[in-house]
């Protein structure tokens, strides 16, 4: 098909079945968080419903549609311009059977989506609070870091609604907010299940924390062995290449 | 001076300033838990004000006035039977006038003590909820590891009224109860600040974790580097070893 790529945008080989995926540097190109996030939430049923919020590029539900190949994806995001370029990496992989992405603002869940529509939902929400540093002049990519358009409590309380009995909450986050994470978790009866903290070093302190949680399951938190992103000498570890290598 | 020592019981060199302590082996003797937490909770100021909740033999107290040389400590258990050992121990030390064990139940706080009166809490809880595994017949056993005496929310609850403003609450627990420690601690305006998992060994689950709160702080998180307490070939590494030095 002819490539309809606006200027800054480029088009990156995601090395996962051959897909590709559109993103502007200037606003937003996805990094390890939506790999490890992907990784960590299995698919294991044909026809899974899956709600990725705040989708950005779209990269989440396009990678998992290529590692499982398996699952009906929706992302939403608020921003119009990123849901229009990610529906043209929808089309260029052609998987519009499989992954639809719409402009919603998540706090109208009630407006767009059915009472537990959904098995999984994943989410790599906005690290920053609006009050935290300094807030990019750029809007779009004010909106992808910052808690202004919704918080972590809107996401965890619209997928307390969308979710299925038992379905799945996988978020990746900022260490520094695990206590946000598990405290609303546990508010809106979605119990975190699953935990993994990551290291970017096995002496440092981690960066980010994959939660996993289950609507309406009893308390019981297994945690993971802990997932360290670099040996000593900045190589990536063992774990990393493995990921990359069932993802890839 | 006279050891009366009881049968069963022995007298242990805790390696700290010379101090000694009596453990009875048949009902539980100290572990790491009760070092990495002394260790975790640093004390700075001479005449700060701590309370040991379940002290059992009273090492944490012990340790930590060997440790720190510092501060006023109470103990308090709901067993009699290790509040006399203890206070034993407290005597052979010779340290009584810094340390007292007292027969307390956790659940009568406001009968034994002031709002307000402590500026740091310690406590390694009882680890298995009621209901959970099988419980050990000897009554002793059984109220140190299972929470028949009192629940992890009593001791947070009891913990949000004796604390002065910005005083700590610092427990060592298996990481399984993750969610309940920050989730109680957030719920009784204990807000969690400090955080560090203990994995067994690298690429292993974690088993235990400290965590720090501090009455009514602001909310963050400070997540610390793992500590990971034996190498791949079974000796401590040198996180271990380097804490237990500090405290030897």
């Amino acid at each position: 098909m002819m490539l309809n790529i606006k200027p800054h945008e480029r088009v990156d080989d995601i090395q996962c079945r051959g897909y590709q995926l559109i993103q502007n540097p200037e606003v937003f190109c996805f990094g390890i968080d939506a790999v490890l996030l992907a990784h960590y939430t299995k698919i294991v049923r044909q026809n899974t419903q899956i709600l990725d919020i705040g989708t950005g590029t779209g990269i989440v539900p396009i990678l998992m549609h290529g590692v499982y190949n398996k699952g009906n994806y929706t992302g939403i995001d608020i921003q119009e311009d990123m849901v229009e370029m990610a529906n043209r990496s929808v089309l260029l992989n052609k998987i519009e059977q499989d992954v639809c992405i719409k402009c919603v603002d998540i706090k109208d869940f009630k407006q767009h989506f059915k009472s537990e529509q959904f098995d999984v939902i994943t989410c790599n929400p906005p690290y920053m609070k609006p009050s935290a540093g300094l807030k990019n002049e750029n809007c779009s990519k004010t909106i992808a870091r910052h808690e202004v358009a919704c918080t972590l409590e809107d996401i965890i309380c619209a997928s307390k609604f969308l979710l299925k009995e038992k379905g799945k909450l996988v978020l990746i986050h900022r260490a520094h907010r695990l206590v946000d994470i598990l405290y609303f978790m546990r508010q809106y009866k979605i119990e975190p299940k699953r935990m993994q903290m990551i290291y970017p070093k096995v002496n440092k302190a981690p960066t980010m924390v994959l939660v996993e949680g289950v609507k309406y399951a009893n308390a019981e938190l297994r945690v993971d062995a802990p997932l360290i992103v670099y040996n000593e000498d900045s190589t990536y570890t063992k774990d990393i290449e493995n990921i990359y290598s069932e993802i890839y």
